[in-house]
């Protein structure tokens, strides 16, 4: 077992990273909740495999389980969805003092997390990710939103959770496709902050594909950890955080240009992170021998390294419909090398369409 | 003119307040704005008055206008209108920096300010309240937020507005109902916080009445000061800033009730008042004569002192589903005579029905 505190003041919080420990969830939320209501809030599939031994902990603790499940899929990520679950929510008249359970993947966290930050104007949240990239990225920082039907992530907010709970043996039953999809947020970390978990990834990737438990936990303990440093210095993304943001303004627009369908959200990001090393590569901050090592490790991962068909005028237009445009200009996270970032917002338009060119094939 | 400062460290603000302010508009905004494009939100009636002067003043300082209608009436302040704001924005690719001005009564101020908080996370809002309740109440203190059907203000946040630009003139155009429902929110300050202020209006009855400018401009400044200093102490509502809630238990109940088409929100509120009143006397908090004032004072303001022929049961039950409900239990705010207030979550059901009733016929 691992704990991992993340220091935001008044809005501090622990995150409890091990195996098994899903059992445990009555007792963290005992810790945090105000009053004995919880609204747990998952998706069929991940409460068919969870929701039984949550709720059962929950009960355990003598709290009351309110359930409101959410159909599995980014597609759900919506403000509609999220008017359902507070429909549930009122007609229990669940108060102020609620405390909302988010029990699954990266869109469960997100969508549960923003009806906990409007709810009532605000109500406590526990973040229980299930998936890997919800368990690296997602439920860590509060950045908590849905979907508009043209651009990922528009109606949001900086909401902290009171406590993470991260159980390394969800990992087993995740597929593998989508154990691959959060791989790409954990290489992210690697080539935009930390050169040595880079090499420690390349190293381990043996280990990474039989899902050996110890080495998980150390990933996804690294992992938190540098995000939370991040979160720590730029609680809601004034400057500094957007270096989390590496791959994601290309990710972004592939999913968006797809419909949030084709691709996992690690996917496009690790597509889109291939295109920001060309760019880096091209704007000369990076070694071509860097770049083929992040594309290396990607691609032995499983994830992909190139884009579709789409053209690259396609692609801009996507991007600039990104949040992360500010006054017209895209601003955009490159690496610098591995281990290293910069963040520029006068890269010309012909330098982006040279790398979106190259990562076609 | 009058200024005055709302507190709040770095979300501190400036209310300014003044005849003829509207004009004013485009220099406020470039004051706070950090993008060149805003989005301003209105209803009709209130855009066909005032919109061609606001969006004069705005363009004239150099900012591009994107304008977005919301149907007037506090049945579409909803999160299905929030979306069409949002569409809008979108639309227009505004990205983060961008200003949303909200030009308007409660509804339109609260709508705006809750897509202000949410889009993209959270963008600057200018408040420009034009109507009295707004002027007095809603536009200060940052609390935003949209109606579910069955209650009110379920879904929000706490945002502050950048600025607050109160143009008194605008009352000349309200109808007498709206001008009574505003000053409902104006007697609560006296009742709940300042004996004086109480005092002062019950001496200004004329002054009030044929809406001399100087009295307004006064009665205006001292309710948002009073609210500032509250909001100061208690941004987000942890206890202190309940007592702001005076009568408004029982008038959201009424409201909702009523699918909040039958009352104005001050309306419900000064009905709501009268209840509170009896329920401290009942209590032995209030002396027989004060209550008298107080109903005497709202009546001469031509608003509604009983309530309409729904049961006690009915209204109590329409009460647990407010949000100042905590575990069960509902938190009263009450008068102790006039000028000062206590919170009880005490309060028997049997001392509530006896109010309600009294306050029947």
């Amino acid at each position: 077992m691992k704990t991992l505190r993340v220091e935001l003041g008044v809005r501090a919080y622990t995150i409890t990273i091990g195996e098994g420990f899903l059992d445990q969830t009555g007792k963290i939320a005992c810790d945090v909740a105000r009053s004995r209501r919880v609204l747990l809030v998952s998706n069929p599939t991940v409460f068919a495999l969870y929701g039984t031994r949550t709720t059962a902990s929950l009960e355990k603790a003598g709290l009351e389980v309110i359930t409101q499940l959410v159909p599995d899929g980014e597609e759900y990520k919506t403000l509609a969805q999220v008017e359902t679950v507070i429909d549930r929510a009122v007609e229990k008249q669940l108060d102020r003092q609620t405390l909302v359970v988010a029990l699954g993947g990266g869109v469960i966290g997100d969508l549960a997390g923003f009806v906990a930050a409007i709810y009532q104007r605000g109500v406590d949240f526990l973040q229980i990710p299930t998936t890997l990239l919800a368990q690296v990225d997602s439920s860590v920082g509060g950045k908590v939103a849905v979907n508009h039907r043209q651009a990922k992530n528009m109606m949001g907010a900086f909401h902290q959770p009171r406590a993470v709970l991260i159980d390394t043996s969800a990992l087993f039953t995740l597929d593998g496709r989508e154990y691959a999809a959060g791989m790409a947020e954990v290489v992210k970390y690697g080539v935009a902050l930390d050169r040595d978990f880079f090499t420690y990834l390349e190293n381990r990737l043996g280990e990474i594909g039989r899902r050996e438990l110890p080495v998980l936990e150390e990933i996804i303990y690294r992992s938190c950890s540098l995000k939370a440093r991040v979160v720590e210095r730029d609680e809601t993304e004034q400057g500094l955080r957007a270096v989390l943001n590496l791959g994601h303004t290309f990710g972004h627009a592939l999913e968006a240009l797809t419909q949030y369908r084709t691709y996992r959200h690690g996917e496009a990001v690790a597509a889109g992170m291939v295109v920001a090393c060309y760019l880096s590569e091209h704007l000369g901050l990076m070694k071509d021998t860097e770049v083929a090592r992040v594309k290396a490790l990607l691609q032995k991962l499983g994830l992909p390294v190139a884009l579709p068909g789409f053209a690259s005028e396609t692609i801009m237009e996507a991007m600039y419909l990104d949040k992360k445009v500010q006054g017209g200009k895209l601003r955009l996270v490159l690496p610098r090398g591995i281990g290293a970032n910069t963040i520029l917002d006068d890269v010309r338009p012909e330098s982006i369409r040279t790398a979106l060119e190259r990562a076609r094939i």
